[in-house]
């Protein structure tokens, strides 16, 4: 079997950390080409190019200053040209551009590519949120998996012990990606329900905008596990009604995509620090994403109306308390002392 | 049907908090007898009777203060007169303490009663680990039933939003007991595996040592992540081992029992604490003990031995790294900075 070539598309902050365990494990096993690509969106830093840089020092000084990236990872300029020949196409770029990046390259991948999306967040589908993964092998055709955990970039590049999940539906394709991400610190678990792995990573932020909420509001430990559990057991119910292709197991939930980086994400995260800040200063989540995180955007508050969407087609809204107060809370003006009795008579109680 | 009769047996924190709540619905509900007992301790406080205290100005001025119970509570303090009559027996009393008060009532109270354990801890029993509702069972005779959750005291008194989970084989006793705990404020889900709903209590003390260790050692968000749903893999493993009773299934886990309580736990709660302190300072948990907890007893250490007790019997310690790895620290005088590296070649990752 010919050793596969891997390409990374994308190298911020997370393509580049991942760039040094790709790096390092295609240099080690023979079932992978040495050489690995990643695309690097030219800019130039202090009077160089971004992709000189990284292919002279070895450094991405921009997105993960302070570590080196192994010496076999090759900044490419051209995107085209990037993912030419490649056999595992690894997304990890804002969701924002990942239409236009699959316009680019269809055609110029193999037919027999595997995807894997490392991208957090859903688009907005006909029925009001597509998965990632959908919308590539939509645009490009091939076989799409993801790797989704509680993950934080900088910790990983820093070698600190993790673990992740990655979704694929073919155990084969499965076995090949977790000889190519795991590491003695950075610990792989294959599941096939790779669409719920892929949601989970969409509807934890909102339940963290609900954590913040109950910070803000001073309420103690108690509540905040309690509105952890109550959104850990509304994003398995709508999993089921979402993900249709197959069961939706509990057992899934309890992998590092669920319930692991639904606790960062609630203890930590921005979106759980936005959700503090909204309850105590009652300035409106758009004035907080300007003054807080640069004008970026959250991504928990647009995929609760995302979800409300959803919900109101099927007249289910009632059944989902906690993801529907932090829509109303956001977008419709309810108040956010409301939030906690929103939960009071949760489905789960009756 | 005769209005049940309840006493709760103790008075402490914890115990007062839930006689706030007992007491309440008793006085509401026609199927309870309006008159709930309290078992307490007697003891003077500024001079003057606990129990007078309590049944005067009803308040438990010395392990609640600041809150009133319900009139309709009753202090008593004869634990044999307490109990006389009683259909219901709440057990809140500090774990040590159990046998010799089943000795004590043994022979007072109804044989059709049914107890309610909201003890934290396990008994060592001739293979290592025992349930103190089934100390209980065996000593007096009658059914059992636990109730668990992410539940500190304090903030249930105060009556903060919280989640909690009754564990009753039979369903017509926990509905029964049910309506007798839940509040608006204070919810309710019963789950038939009862024994796994108290394992969970004894077990998540052990993962939160490592979560103390983990933070200890300046690991961040990704890894103790990572601790903390290895612990559960692992505490659901147990159970499996341990509760031959039943079937043990995820979902359980999935309560306030389960992930609520060991996530609180984890990051607050004092086995996190020590943990940590253990870790930084290289002093012994003993010592930890009489600086940190004026001497009192760490849950989590001695559990965490009793677990490797039944393991070691059953040649099953390798599939419990992290179990393994808390008490080889804590007692075996291995480096706590192997503490993650024992997780490296976890079974979950195989």
């Amino acid at each position: 079997m010919a050793a596969k070539k891997v390409c990374i598309i994308g190298s911020g902050n997370w393509g580049s950390a991942i760039a040094k365990i790709v790096g390092a494990n295609a240099e080690k096993l023979s079932k992978f080409d040495t050489t690995v690509n990643m695309w690097v969106f030219e800019e130039m830093v202090n009077g160089r190019k971004l992709t000189e840089i990284i292919n002279n020092d070895h450094e991405n000084v921009k997105y993960l200053p302070g570590h080196k990236l192994p010496p076999n990872v090759v900044a490419v300029p051209d995107l085209v040209q990037s993912v030419t020949g490649a056999d595992i196409l690894i997304f990890v770029i804002p969701h924002q551009f990942v239409k236009r990046l699959c316009d680019t390259i269809k055609g110029h991948i193999k037919p027999d590519a595997v995807g894997m999306s490392l991208i957090k967040g859903v688009d907005e589908g006909p029925e009001g949120l597509k998965l990632i993964s959908e919308v590539i092998r939509e645009k490009l055709g091939i076989t799409m998996t993801v790797l989704m955990g509680a993950n934080l970039a900088n910790e990983v590049a820093e070698g600190k012990f993790c673990e992740t999940t990655i979704g694929s539906k073919s155990k084969e394709i499965g076995a090949t990606l977790k000889d190519l991400m795991q590491t003695t610190n950075f610990r792989v678990t294959v599941v096939e329900e790779a669409d719920v792995v892929e949601i989970c990573g969409a509807l934890k932020n909102i339940v963290a905008v609900g954590a913040g909420f109950c910070d803000g509001l001073g309420y103690g430990d108690n509540t905040k596990a309690a509105v952890i559990r109550l959104g850990l057991m509304e994003m398995i119910a709508f999993a089921r009604v979402f993900c249709t292709s197959g069961t939706v197991s509990p057992t899934t939930f309890l992998e590092s995509c669920g319930v692991a980086d639904l606790i960062t994400t609630c203890y930590g995260g921005r979106n759980r620090k936005i959700g503090e800040a909204f309850a105590k200063t009652g300035k409106t989540i758009e004035e907080l994403e300007k003054e807080m995180l640069n004008g970026q955007k959250l991504q928990g508050p647009p995929t609760a109306s995302e979800v409300h969407n959803i919900l109101k087609v099927k007249n289910m809204v009632d059944k989902f308390p906690l993801f529907n107060a932090v829509h109303q809370i956001c977008f419709e003006g309810h108040p956010v002392k409301e939030f906690v009795s929103c939960l009071q008579n949760h489905p789960e109680h009756m």
